[in-house]
């Protein structure tokens, strides 16, 4: 007779989740022992870092992804980390130990006092198996709603005494065989008045988000715009955990302000705005301002019903955003509307010494490896960055769009594990290194090849530039003297180095990306600003 | 007319609170605006490290601490933290900014959304204000819970758009004119009784546990001990945040096992256990076994109604420790029982290439400085500590009871910061370490001259000890190769070596204390091991 630990193990091999990113502590190692041959393990030594990575690995891949973490103070620390998993959507199952169910009662050390409560409101279901055997069909329940829409992590807290008990061998086995399917395509009479008005529209524009990418509905967005002859405007890059759509088309207008008056502003010459895998929208700094201009319409598709319920203003369909988009570019005619223009090439960036961020960004565009992907955590830099490489292919942009810090360096380790086949690049502050540094350690220990660039400007940058947007001033802590994120790197075992200049950058960041046999880190200073071009 | 942001900070003063911990994002600007001169801010880089300077710091002084968090995220790293600063009984006031109001229902990016959610179950209470005018009460509110026993942390979280609004004048008023006196000394009745119940045991014996030097009352319970000549057991080191009673003292009698079978074996001569100041138990490894033995009673005084509610068995007192052992001291007869015998003096260590566990804990007793505190986090190494160091002076030795980790570099900085005068020692794993690895940072850039003593044995040992307990293996993720915090901390700035021999470690651990401008780390290679002696 099978264990709940073999019955579980089985489930996921089922699901193909054969790597487990964890932090043991002593209530995981009943789940760890005789650890099976065709598992992968990945160690992190503190829960952000675990959890980033798995982020990361979930989303490079599309699938399930599962994290073990060490009962409440382990999935404490992993908080922050749960919450920004959560904002990128990613397909987390989250397991803790629990201590022995005879100590939870008189709550013993590491006992995790109202487990499910824990990891709320970041979760979309948070349980503990009132049985042993009942952990395998938990398992099941939580894998099936991670993936489904909208996608995001789950929690379950296993009792460490649950393992070694027999499994209910009919259960564990129908939990198994089960395939839950859900992406639904949005109702039809709904995407046939979507498509008229489209048609009907004197100057429609798409707004792309990031659920385009993670649904698969990339080219299905491209197909649209083309077909209908739409300007796209990225969603406001705050909420871009992904791109929507090819930032070298033609048809790409650029980056949508991220604040009420500026947003509806910038679409006030359209009559029709749709809204394509984004939240509506994901603002940040409050600019008051009307939310539309009067005579400007707007039509949402999510497939998550949270966006939808609370968005400020238009139309919402719920329902899978690539097969939407592919239903809908059957159902509009080809517009006779004058193409959008290009956008004009980046032009020279601003020089100045140290580095501009611009230049910075250049020096990275010019040293890009094919096939590359971004992980991006440069709150001053991340509109340079995305103006001057322009990325046009799918699964090739991640950042975090939660707002939080503390997913770069991680995500990064994942989407390298998860996609081992083309180049990491991860562009980080040295603030922002800081949430999650000690992924650097599991980059080094699994020699995981990716290339991390560090601008480093002795601040918060993107505080400073707050405060005077908020019209503050005499805040402490926004500098950052002495943090040398490429010493502490060495300090981990990487191979790092502070360059200045942008040829020695680009010459530095084209040698660390063509090394391949493990992490290298290239540190700049720049110049204090934010860089938008 | 005083701003909400003034009369809160008015408030702050009044309560002595004008060192405050934190992490600023933008949604804190406007309340670190204009920071004034009287009150001084410590940055940490990442939220574990804010809030576990602050638990040492609230510790350390006795005194409510607040502690500023970046809304969802910022809270979110900190939850582990959190969890460990309500074990340890620390009154932190921690706030965290909140988006504009306006931003809230539509949940733009940042919304700290079901805001009071996110650290439960951690906090005694958690809220936020329905109207800006209604902050300075709820902060006053909020230092109120911290400070009444269980002290710990509560929770605010305030909407950025609140700072600059007018404040109520007379509620604002009214709140900082308040005081709260919250320590009551148990029913007379009940330690009359408990008094006789001690004078008529024939073995009576007395646990010490950590609320005894939270309340002050170290004297007491050593007034207490010598009066009715009781030996003192310390509660199982799993719980043992503070000590409760002098470890060199002859009465003291060692440190109680923490599981339930050999725990209720150590007690079993005694006719009457009396806990003082600790939970019933703070239990970790299942080792099942009768709670106690037959004829064997069990009273606890503690001043938190939580730990009297779920202890298994025996009575129990809820009042303030300290008033309490004052009382019942003047109420027993000096008995006529034998004084306990002293303990032997720790021999000679086990030695051993690389140096035992045990020989790198009589260096540091050799080394230790007059007066000095000890902040404590090395799993395999906290019991040889104890037995070396004998720490018998009051606030003198802080550790995490929580069972989580991440406590000591950060704990160390806070202590030493609320004890100037005092020399700090903080002992760690290198594994331990990681959790808040970045309060390294602060304590350079703060110049705090904490001595860091790093016991480097290249693994999880406390892992590979519960492994053999709960008989599991092939567990991976249990070794930690070529992690050098030394290195690390070099890369933060820090002064940091790695020496090795009993001699070499005892010389560096000298100079280190004696440097005082600064923090110095000193690491040593020490052997596989758990180090008991």
């Amino acid at each position: 007779m099978a264990t709940v630990r073999e019955a579980t193990f089985d489930l996921f091999r089922t699901h193909g989740m054969t790597t487990i990113f964890g932090n043991p502590g002593s209530t995981e190692l009943p789940m760890l022992a005789d650890f099976p041959d065709d598992f992968r393990y990945v160690l992190g030594l503190q829960e952000q870092a675990v959890v980033g990575m798995a982020d990361g690995f979930a989303q490079a891949t599309g699938r399930p992804t599962h994290v073990n973490l060490h009962t409440a103070p382990g999935v404490g620390n992993a908080v922050g980390a749960i919450f920004n998993a959560q904002a990128n959507k990613a397909p987390l199952v989250i397991t803790a130990g629990q201590q022995v169910r005879p100590h939870i009662t008189i709550e013993a050390n590491l006992t995790n006092r109202d487990a499910t409560v824990g990891p709320q409101p970041y979760v979309k279901w948070s349980h503990e198996p009132a049985r042993a055997q009942d952990v395998p069909g938990a398992l099941a329940r939580a894998i099936n709603y991670a993936a489904l829409a909208p996608r995001g992590p789950v929690f379950v807290s296993i009792p460490m005494d649950d393992w070694s008990q027999e499994a209910d061998a009919d259960r564990a086995d129908r939990s198994l065989a089960r395939t839950v399917t859900g992406r639904s395509a949005p109702n039809p009479d709904a995407l046939a008045q979507l498509a008229s008005r489209l048609a009907a529209a004197t100057n429609p524009v798409l707004v792309a988000g990031p659920d385009i990418d993670a649904s698969g509905g990339w080219e299905a967005a491209v197909a649209l715009a083309e077909k209908q002859r739409l300007p796209v405007w990225a969603t406001p890059a705050t909420g871009g955990s992904r791109l929507g759509f090819p930032e070298r088309h033609p048809n790409f207008a650029g980056i949508l302000p991220p604040a009420i008056g500026p947003l509806g502003e910038a679409l006030k010459e359209h009559d029709l705005v749709l809204v394509v895998g984004s939240s509506v929208f994901p603002y940040y700094p409050y600019l008051p301002g009307p939310l539309l201009a009067q005579g400007t319409e707007l039509v949402a598709i999510t497939s998550d019903p949270g966006e939808a319920a609370r968005a400020p203003m238009g139309d919402a369909i719920v329902g899978d955003v690539a097969l939407a988009l592919a239903r809908l570019t059957e159902l509009v005619p080809e517009a006779q509307r004058d193409a959008p223009q290009a956008r004009p090439e980046p032009g020279e960036p601003q020089q100045s010494d140290p580095l501009s961020g611009s230049e910075a960004m250049a020096a990275l565009a010019d040293a890009w490896p094919q096939g590359a992907i971004a992980v991006v955590e440069t709150p001053s830099c991340t509109l340079s960055l995305r103006n001057r490489l322009r990325i046009s292919e799918p699964a090739s942009y991640y950042f975090c769009a939660s707002g939080g810090l503390g997913f770069g360096i991680a995500a990064a380790v994942g989407v390298q594990l998860g996609q081992p086949d083309r180049p990491v690049v991860c562009v980080l502050g040295e603030g922002s290194a800081q949430y999650g540094i000690t992924a650097l350690w599991t980059a080094v220990a699994y020699k995981v090849p990716v290339t991390f660039l560090v601008l480093r400007n002795d601040e918060y940058m993107i505080l400073k530039w707050f405060a005077m947007l908020e019209q503050v001033t005499g805040v402490p802590g926004l500098d950052l003297p002495g943090l040398d994120v490429a010493a502490v790197a060495r300090g981990y075992g990487m191979q790092a180095q502070e360059v200045s200049g942008r040829e020695q950058l680009t010459e530095a960041l084209r040698e660390a990306a063509a090394a391949g046999d493990g992490p290298r880190l290239v540190q700049v200073p720049v110049a204090s600003g934010m860089w938008l071009e």
